[in-house]
């Protein structure tokens, strides 16, 4: 028995009625929030997948804004159903579940970084049924995700599968863990193999020739970008998750924004010409998400700031939902 | 006894707990937000002030998205604490409630209307006590909320006092209920009576002469920018207050954006060079804020699309919050 | 014999003097333009295509500027030359003129859509050989151009080709006749079949699963962008025409500037990643344009108030300009 | 008896017909265009003042798209009724024309300020009873322009009254006839004499020292932003235009649009922090159109490629009808 | 006897030969640059003033890229000349070096915060002589630089002389030594006492009233926005000068750039509307230039990413210009 | 010995040590700059291409600040590493100089134009052993670049290989010498024949018809967007290279930076749709700088100001970085 005094009214958007079927869902509709309140009434096994927002970008080399990327994608998920035409698959069908923001401490990096570890420590043990998506943040996180994972899992050979523009295997010594030197940091703390990274995206004069000689002896599989036009972005892509099925138990995959042209990716903090198109970018993550060994994803390095009408963000939540409808297909058919 | 497995988390922004008591606390958590499910337990006597958007600019000459200004606005209150140290006011003390969004019609701007009038009748009826203050929308809503304010109080003479660019006195035959009309079609439905108007912030070449015969005729009054500068922003409104109170039971106070100069006021669909500036804006709707004639306030013609950085949306957060200041030291001491 | 005291000025460029012949002709130099006072002078069997602009959009669902467009294509025609040298053909020998803006109401949307059938009728009644070239204006315009043509041509079956990045079959009963509904309109109003109504361009999560299923009811065929791609757009587009030139007497040609990924068309109202490239568009068009029983077409949703340095507004004439060279070397050769 | 198939369509919005009179005159229906084919029956001793565009800024020291800067305040006249609310003037009771512009050449610039001299030569001879207002075009053409008007009134002593960040006062043999050079070049070429100009809103760093010692033994005047913001802008101009009326015959008025501060005036080559507001421009230009030796003036350096919304286009366009409404109410009243 | 083959030639900017004294010297080839060859060779005596660039903003409490600030002043500096035409002042008189920037660590911000503290002692320490002019940089670094300071003159009282929007007096436990907590910090660390601080131009809802509680406890004295511009701006300043010079021996100016109104400064992470404007900031720091107890200056939070056509750091470079010019005044008068 | 007093400083970045030998080398640390005070002891034999600024666009029909590109092509090296990734070549083995800018007159575009040709004499006739690589400036330089390489090797027959959206092959007499008409220029002075230019990248509607008629009378070759796109880029450039090969003595290689489409190359005069994308200008300029017979290259018709954040220009200097790509694997393989 309503006795709400304004029928013409509708209640603002962010007390909106999650309860209610609308015709046309909308991914902010669809993915689901915690309820601080109620928390220990959660059904976990009946998740799906988690999101997880890391705003940490003082870790980057460059100037970044990247700590505001996980607030702009959910304020993008609005523009978006729940349904790809393209795959025929509706995501209404899977539950998943925004856990908000790793806490960060405003001047202490390396309590920052903790955090992250062991936000996907309390992941893992707490409800390992669930997969692990994260929103960057700088690249930096991936390192102390993959060591969250392993220190769960010390038993798993963890491989990489990476999409960027960049090796992000600089020296730990002059550039500490910052957004530079994730997979190096992983190498050399020995949580991941060399060998089981593979890096498709790399292109022109934006890597030094010592990286990639560090590469080579550090046993890193790569396909440049102008391999894999030539190749087919979609047998690229199935190519290196095949091979790192065949060595590891877990492919952790990490998607740098900036692997994009920066004509479709202006919004990251140093776009790069002669990069990824959309189209190559959504079907790369729809078959990365098919894969049964990909066991967790994040996407990094997306500077709101620098973004244009939020052409990138929105790039950004469809490459989540181009591997969401992948994962679907692998979880529920 | 909380058993949320993720002690470094904080939980998406939109589900902030709002009874925590943060040592800074912000717009966005003050305002109070209705919650559908238990409006009936609202203790409508304790709020000073109610918060409606009215998300209409269809009805916008010009092409506007004025129409994104309520959530635009919304969106900015947590760049603003509660606290105003110009006059050492804490709008804390004050209880403002969110409504949230009067509907609109996608293709049919009668009934967007109807549902403003209406709208306002509610308000009237179910607690006149509260203060009603609305986002707009575009300028032709101002006509509806005060024929929805008459039909309650059809014995009360109304006054306006309007902070305008424009004199909004056009021909209703051309321009329909517009953002162009709504002073002439109060005055020519008689809800209100010419004489009862005053406009602050007239100037340069933006009225047409046969709208400026039209006021004479008509016994609006008015203060040109470079009156009004000449003899103070404050002895302006004062005395235009003044005149006011002393004819008329209530006083409706109209702010068209647009009185802006075009470098403070960027986001109004056609911003002019030659008008306001910030300071002079919030000191005189502090002003206004403080008489007691003054009974409901809008907000109109901001296009949130047209801005640049949100300059101008926060310029409005400023001067609601310069408002209810007045408005707290009117009711409050 | 001239006395114009000036030989080193030349008139402003709205009164330019188009019986001259210049080398480089520009295409703003070429369409002509109606002279109010001698319109029963026009010797109408002799134009090929006749411009109409339609500045409607306040019957969009977000909130857009598309009711600029017109005047934006018109301004931006000074950039192109008349000759497209991918097709070596002059257009010059073509003969096109711009008829101006259909009147529109400020606040009677139904008004305005009766007058856009209305100006549809009187085309087609007055001059049926002339080519109908429309300008909007958002989607909503497409039926009432459609039922336009109907009420001429009630026997003739007409189809639709539709290049858009969404289905257009939003349920009216909620969304009133909008840039949501055209298709579903048509189909509802009985005016087309849907069977007679062919989309590419659809992708990603931009469309509810309802819709594919309204569509899949209503017997709407489809091609999405993904496998217009596998399959080659002048392959697809061809064979599309050809199901429906079997089929139906007119086809209507419908671009929906949406179509275009944001990298290439940022300038509508609701640009989304993944779209189509500006090359695959015009070839697109310019297939669209040699087939005979293509009709009328028109271009819609380009809302120039959120395009880049006119980038989507060009794209849109050079769409035009690539529709009118496949409809020279249909008529002309 | 009209047999336009049309009653729906108004005409493109360049071929207005500007023989009705609107209830709301915009400044382009009132400006008259010079119809090439009727000039020799132009009334000339009519008219109040005509309107030249000059579009040359190859002559720029810095780069700068000011040539475009006629056509841009063309298109924005629209914005402006022909009603100045403040001075209760309407300009629709002069009668101005708009000439056209100056033709220019590619490559030689020279021939380009040969050009624009004979066009004011053209003026002055063929009808002498008509104000010059000009649109430039980057300052060189002051240069150019005042020395057309020496060479029809050779015996008229010639003084400037200069709104301007800068002296313009470089050495030619550095800079050649470009817009850092037009007061000095019309110092050393003798047709002004330093004593003879009074600049007004210099300030802050954007003047060399040499330069201020060059003014100083030229004698030329001057009264810094700071200066004159003390002293009161009118009690300023006014003083200025007493002081070079006393002493010449004619005062030939400049007005760099770069004497804006940056926030109001963005588009211009180089704009400056700490220059004049909008309201005190107008407020001097309205002041120096009453002045009966003023006899001519221009805006320079305004690039409408560096513009933001057309904001600094329209404070040019408030420019010229302010100085219009003080020239009216001279020669009218 | 100069070979070079090429006398159609100028070299590269960045290696313009600083010797020759051009006609109109500006601010980037009169600023000396230190060649760390010749070190040793300075001397260090003659020198006024010198310029350090903090280039640290991962302490920033929002996402800033103020870390860039440095070099984009720099770039900035070609704009202005050496001659301050209002106070009829040449900085060419003046030497002042630019050191180069502090070593800043990627992940570790307590290491950041050492080095800036470590360059002010090493600037005292070896030649105290030169007045140390520091651009940042958040507002962090003004807690470590007066900490310098106070390391090497222990018996020193120090005030503060603030320009700010904000009281930066948060608690250092919840946020750390970020640039919201720099003043605090200092008072809390005993190296100031509160009584010795005064702050300038807040404004609006931009503390929290606990800041306000906190202030009035600790003895910060405050002069709003509001009541500078009713008192004078210049009286306000020379006011604040006068009583700190009575208490303290000397006076750390320090401006938070985000003080200015937002039209006026668009370029800091948080623009407010309110706030000060051009012309009232550079008298203010003119006249702090000329207090003898004012011994050092920084500019602060900055952030060029977000300037709009570097209207802030032209704003900024003015600000450092301004200053200096009260600054020669003092030493050389 | 160092007495240098800040070890925790690090020098301005113009200052930069160029002898150190960092990790990863930046482009900007790459190319060396002459110091003019030595510039005899310079050992030209060593190097392998000199680059060359020709900041002129005066000459441009369009207004255009490509004078403002060498600079800014300059300040985006620092972006880029020497090694490029997809060719596994290090440019660090090169030697590469920048010679700084032609100088140029700021109102004597004659006087320009011969700078810019005696410029390439001197180049050719003092060490004709080095490769010249020039950034423009408008395309006007062209002309003057090959007259100049004409004048030095008169017997040579020169060839002109053409990426351009343009014929440039206007009228001289209409247009100048300006960025409309340099290969008409070098036809009609008979530097070069017209069969022995080959432009690719022509497309749309941005040639007059009488263009095209005036290349096929001269025998200038050419291949449309469209024809290279299904050919496939590289066939078209190695064949149009083979065919100039065979003719000619050298080819000239010209880049227009508006070949790009305009969602890629947003920062020319007027970008166009339908143009090249960034992966094929690279591929192509890559084979291009392999060809034996290619003996200069410049890019012009890139401005700045009309840049997005930077993107035409990296995709200029990744041009350029291509093409050096390409040289180095023919001077040193």
């Amino acid at each position: 028995m309503q006795r709400y005094p304004y029928p013409q009214l509708k209640p603002p958007a962010f007390s909106w009625d999650r309860s209610s079927a609308p015709e046309e869902p909308k991914v902010n509709e669809w993915i689901q929030t915690l309820d601080p309140g109620s928390i220990e009434k959660v059904d976990w096994p009946n998740y799906h997948a988690a999101i997880l927002g890391v705003p940490l970008s003082r870790s980057s080399i460059s100037a970044s804004a990247a700590s505001e990327n996980p607030d702009a994608m959910r304020r993008a998920w609005k523009y978006f159903t729940t349904y790809n035409l393209d795959h025929e698959e509706d995501l209404l069908e899977m539950k998943v579940v925004d856990l908000g923001d790793v806490r960060q401490h405003v001047t202490d990096i390396e309590v920052c970084h903790t955090n992250i570890k062991e936000a996907m420590v309390s992941m893992r043990t707490h409800h390992p049924e669930v997969f692990p998506l994260i929103m960057g943040g700088d690249h930096s996180i991936t390192a102390m995700l993959v060591k969250g994972w392993k220190a769960v899992h010390p038993d798993e050979r963890i491989g990489i599968l990476q999409l960027d523009t960049h090796f992000d295997l600089r020296d730990l010594a002059d550039n500490g863990p910052s957004n530079g030197t994730p997979i190096r940091n992983l190498i050399e703390s020995r949580v991941i193999k060399g060998e089981d990274v593979h890096n498709i995206g790399l292109h022109g004069f934006f890597n030094a020739r010592s990286l990639k000689a560090y590469a080579d002896e550090a046993g890193v599989s790569y396909t440049t970008m102008r391999q894999a036009r030539k190749k087919g972005i979609d047998t690229t892509i199935n190519e290196a998750l095949a091979q790192l099925s065949q060595k590891v138990d877990t492919i952790y995959f990490t998607v740098d924004m900036d692997v994009l042209d920066s004509s479709y990716g202006p919004g990251v903090p140093a776009s790069t010409p002669g990069g990824m198109r959309n189209d190559e970018l959504f079907e790369a993550v729809y078959l990365a998400g098919r894969c049964p060994k990909v066991k967790a994803m994040d996407m990094v390095c997306l500077d709101p700031y620098k973004d244009r009408g939020e052409m990138t963000t929105k790039s950004a939540v469809h490459t989540m939902l181009s591997f969401l409808t992948g994962l679907k297909q692998r979880e529920m058919e």
